[in-house]
């Protein structure tokens, strides 16, 4: 069985991974900077269905990387996209992650007024004074309440990266967000979660070409 | 679109989405503890390609359970496995996660030696002298090294979750974990990572019913 594997150098197995993402996707019509982040939500789930259900309202790959180059903040509901995210990379534009999940007082408020955790974490993002991308990998909940946020006009998202992941209202959430005229994007369907999430933001983290508008 | 949305109580989401998934999945065959692994693993992805892929030694769903109620550590290649594993029900048995991925020593001898940090994390957690479940949610290389020391008696896992995601090694890697004698749960294919193997680990911790042998 190992006299069948390939030899790849630690360093090369990343790119050779690319290689044949790329190769299998054919050409698919993309283009940079969106092709990057479907490449790399492919590359984190080995799953090509992310080449049909990411959609991007128009330059938000752009918005994000530019929001990112000028230091803005995130904020995820899921702990395990936090820990996937390249913070080092992240900070040395100025930028930090916040995940308020498994705060007190966040427990305490969601139990008070009959809501998901995930959902009063954005509104403690949405309290955060300086440019923010949200990052749901988890609950349509989160997605759902700051869509209702963006429409008061109590948050303004540089970039809302929407890939929650599940069976109950997860379809809809994300169909409700689609309306929201701020930049998005968003894994269409039932799919998504906090790898395919913390994907988008190395994919826009990593980009390392020229971003003109 | 808010109209169309299912209202389920935030405490009853998760029961509700196996619900679902169990109305769709249909009789599949797979017997408990088999099918609670398996549910949460689609629970995790929205894909239902985890009924097809996923495999076990025998009775290794047993074993792992039985193991973590003995109070058995984790080890595991990814910090988003570690994130997501549910450290206090671990805990609760006496067991707690290791993640030797950031370790400066980890780091140097991967270079000096032309392997992946991955794998050197394998042969940390080797050397850890209590029981020990291996969890593998990134790369086929770690799984590979681990293949070998088990071979080589170097270490002897209460079961070994195997579930790298990838285009390079990785069908490979876990065609060849599948000869090893010790317990295994493997996802076959390229398709796996830490959100997979975040969600085995703790669909064995959160297995409610008596295992008996």
């Amino acid at each position: 069985m190992l006299d069948k594997m390939e030899f790849v150098k630690p360093g090369d197995i990343e790119a050779r991974s690319m290689e044949i993402i790329t190769g299998e996707l054919g050409d698919t019509g993309w283009k940079e900077p969106e092709l990057s982040v479907v490449r790399r939500c492919i590359h984190t789930s080995a799953d090509f269905d992310y080449n049909i259900n990411l959609k991007f309202s128009k330059d938000a790959c752009k918005k994000g990387i530019m929001a990112l180059r000028n230091g803005a903040d995130i904020v995820t509901d899921t702990r395990m996209a936090m820990a996937g995210i390249n913070k080092r990379r992240l900070a040395e534009h100025g930028g930090q992650v916040h995940c308020f999940i498994d705060d007190e007082t966040v427990l305490r408020e969601a139990k008070e007024r009959g809501m998901t955790r995930s959902a009063i974490c954005m509104e403690r993002g949405a309290a955060i004074k300086k440019p923010v991308i949200f990052v749901i990998g988890n609950a349509p909940t989160a997605l759902i309440r700051l869509y209702e946020l963006v429409q008061n006009g109590e948050v303004k998202p540089e970039l809302v990266i929407g890939v929650p992941v599940g069976f109950v209202n997860v379809v809809e959430s994300k169909e409700l967000f689609m309306q929201a005229d701020i930049p998005w994007i968003i894994a269409v369907g039932r799919k998504g979660g906090s790898n395919v999430a913390a994907a988008i933001c190395n994919a826009l983290l990593y980009y390392k070409d020229e971003v003109e508008f």
